[in-house]
């Protein structure tokens, strides 16, 4: 179980950084890459839920045993929307492979990273165990949502200054709101890891957002 | 069990329905009672979760009862973001308060009207058990990507012919977005729905796209 959720993460994550590279780097190769990488995970997904069933079915767990696979199953759903996720980056960095460079450059590389330190630390405190790693995850929720705002600020911007910025502005939109949902499924998992770890809900505690 | 989720999902329509309405009719009472109800959706969704692992933990479940807590599991938590979807809609839909009322119309009502009909019929499918009445709902979200697709495209002329459209434009872009991203909720329901009742994963099945 553990092992597959690894080779799905790391699919995933893989994913994430390809679609950002084909967006930064007008990398056409790498957004073929991401999209060639949707049926694998969707694949896994399918894999990883069956597992889970099976384990609840033949050896009824308890505890923390049973707190994992519960936490495994859903993680297991954030993963996967996560490569859904790429993959919208990936065909928004095709849309955008013809626009001129300047256009694009704004904040993305910035908040990209950011989006991509939140997702690696969340999988690595599930995998670690570590609850304090996922609740860093937690705290950084907040920088992401503040910088979307100013990003959303600046493409707005353009869009006013020149109309032949719209279109291009609009698939910014899309890349910027897209970071955004990944860092909140971060968030899930990072959610789920402390539940998992603790056997305590954060969910909707206190100070912090409320994740979709 | 049953009944927690039907409080949920109740809830929960009744927000979407809310906050579809503070778009179309101005209606700011609406919004505030979309934002309101958000505080109660988030403690059921944890109360189902303590349930289902409660569940899981004392009665060792096999088979349908299995297959029925895991997609409550996954059910419930696809609600919870559903009426944080609402959230952003009624946020949406104070920042368009002010707009001028041509601008909102465009096909919101058509395209919200089949997003709630989808929600329904997935939470129908759900508690009368009804694998067709779930197909219903995988076969209608085609429809909504087309109708997205053509919102989109009225919008974006918007914006080109007047820049005053702009401000608006963006916040109806968020509203067709997030009603898209309801019908793909609805739309894991209804798979969910089919995995309980027949035992079967449809999941990435012929004929249906990939929901985010």
């Amino acid at each position: 179980m553990r092992t597959k959720l690894l080779e799905m993460s790391s699919l995933v994550e893989k994913s994430i950084h390809r679609s950002i590279g084909a967006v930064v780097q007008k990398d056409r190769a790498a957004a073929d890459e991401v999209l060639n990488n949707e049926a694998r995970i969707n694949a896994i997904e399918l894999e990883i839920d069956a597992l889970a069933i099976e384990l609840l079915a033949l050896h009824q767990p308890m505890a923390t045993d049973l707190r994992f696979i519960v936490a495994a199953l859903k993680i297991n759903t954030d993963l996967e929307r996560m490569g859904d996720l790429s993959v919208n980056i990936a065909k928004s960095a095709l849309a955008l492979i013809d626009a001129p460079a300047a256009a694009i450059v704004v904040d993305i590389p910035y908040i990209a990273g950011l989006v991509q330190s939140m997702v690696r630390k969340s999988i690595d405190a599930f995998v670690a165990h570590d609850a304090d790693l996922a609740r860093e995850v937690l705290a950084s929720d907040h920088a992401v949502d503040d910088l979307r705002t100013a990003c959303y600020g600046r493409i707005n911007a353009s869009m006013l200054e020149d109309r032949a910025n719209v279109k291009p502005a609009l698939s910014l939109l899309t890349v910027v709101r897209t970071l955004e949902r990944l860092a909140d499924h971060a968030t899930n998992i990072a959610e789920d890891v402390v539940f998992y770890v603790k056997g305590i809900d954060v969910r909707r505690g206190a100070g912090m957002k409320n994740p979709t």
